[in-house]
């Protein structure tokens, strides 16, 4: 399960520097994941089959390679790396003309409210749904 | 009814050209405002007490005067300028150590759902839930 | 001299209320305006021809007349409405499946530095570079 | 060497399903670092003084243990847990009202321009410029 996406940088992606304002690179593995649930519903409809709160951030990290400019086309590919019981990886992979700009990675969990609070539900069912639209 | 805010400009919130990028400027003053709300109990809770959906921007506009820059403490001075029945004007005056930086303006509805889809609500209920709390 | 983007809207260009955070429009207004220096060489390269140090923003605005959500592909159209000696003047309009969702308004100027400070400079150079890569 | 920020979560930080967008909790995390250069003259003064490009990144990473909210008051401890010869990590923890809501990790390089590329530079007069101003 992966796609591939492209970014387009612009001016106010940038800071003072002349290069990529960090977050902004979270920011594109978010939308990338948000991509990813498109074809099954997108995240809203999801979370309405599921019951959930959200498929929510506990762990992210990026590593960065080379900077990224004003006017360079991001390819960002996104995979599913690993489905634990409980919780989701997912590998992330910026680049700009061939060369990697940025490595990511994000654990996400499946939020439901349960009597005692917040819990972290099981994934089979968002798994299914999400392998049924798999091509 | 009205406050002064202050906002410390940090390094990411700037462009290339070492100047604040300007959809900054409507975030604080988007900031700004939910503050102005705050002592209401805040944006959902006010829409939960009158059931609507929000507090919903239908225009908005600003004129800059001077560039912002990192270090920068902004002041940010806002006002309601106006209530009309349906709509509601806010004033935005921003500065940096007493200089005019940039001036705005918001008009906002209250918006709620009808059985015909969402409207711009009567201001009245806004209006004594705000300036209960003014002071 | 106009062209049309595309901007697939995101989760997380979107509020609590589910709708687009609004200093998000003025971003990609920004974004529109970029894109059509890119053809001429994108803003920095126009800049460092120019002897200038940004073409930077005096006034914005936007009427906005449906909201916006997650997964709707927004239709970005930027035109240039008017060139005057020392301000450019450009219109925007943005559709989701063809309604309008906001329009917008930007006047900008080419800041160049001189000896008094910075000052607006006359902007026929910048319309001949910008009109001989026009299509 | 270390401070503690405070941040107002705003309406606007926040995302659809209620709590905070999570890149913005990257974005308080480089906001707190600048502040963190304010008392030696900020990351321009520094980067002019050292001949650099810029305190740039080289990995991020955070874990989010509690969610935040509209109307949160966050506290980020920011503290330099490492200096390497060539490298720097700095360590954060985000607190509201008590309680942990994620935890960061930052490793950052400065950058200096030489004939054959942009490399990372020996770390020791910024530890000196910025230990000078430590209380």
């Amino acid at each position: 399960m992966q796609t591939i996406q492209t970014f387009d940088i612009t001016f106010g992606d940038c800071d003072p520097a002349g290069i990529v304002f960090y977050p902004n690179a979270f920011r594109w593995m978010d939308t990338a994941l948000h991509a990813l649930l498109r074809p099954a519903g997108g995240h809203q409809v999801l979370c309405r089959k599921l019951d959930a709160v959200g498929l929510g951030l506990v762990d992210a990290s990026a590593k960065f390679r080379h900077p990224m400019h004003d006017g360079d086309r991001l390819e960002l590919r996104i995979a599913v790396t690993e489905w634990s019981r409980r919780s989701l990886t997912l590998g992330y992979e910026g680049s700009v003309e061939g060369r990697q700009t940025f490595e990511g990675r994000e654990v996400r969990c499946l939020f439901t409210r349960t009597e005692t609070g917040i819990v972290a539900a099981d994934l089979a069912p968002l798994r299914t749904l999400l392998e049924a639209e798999d091509v």
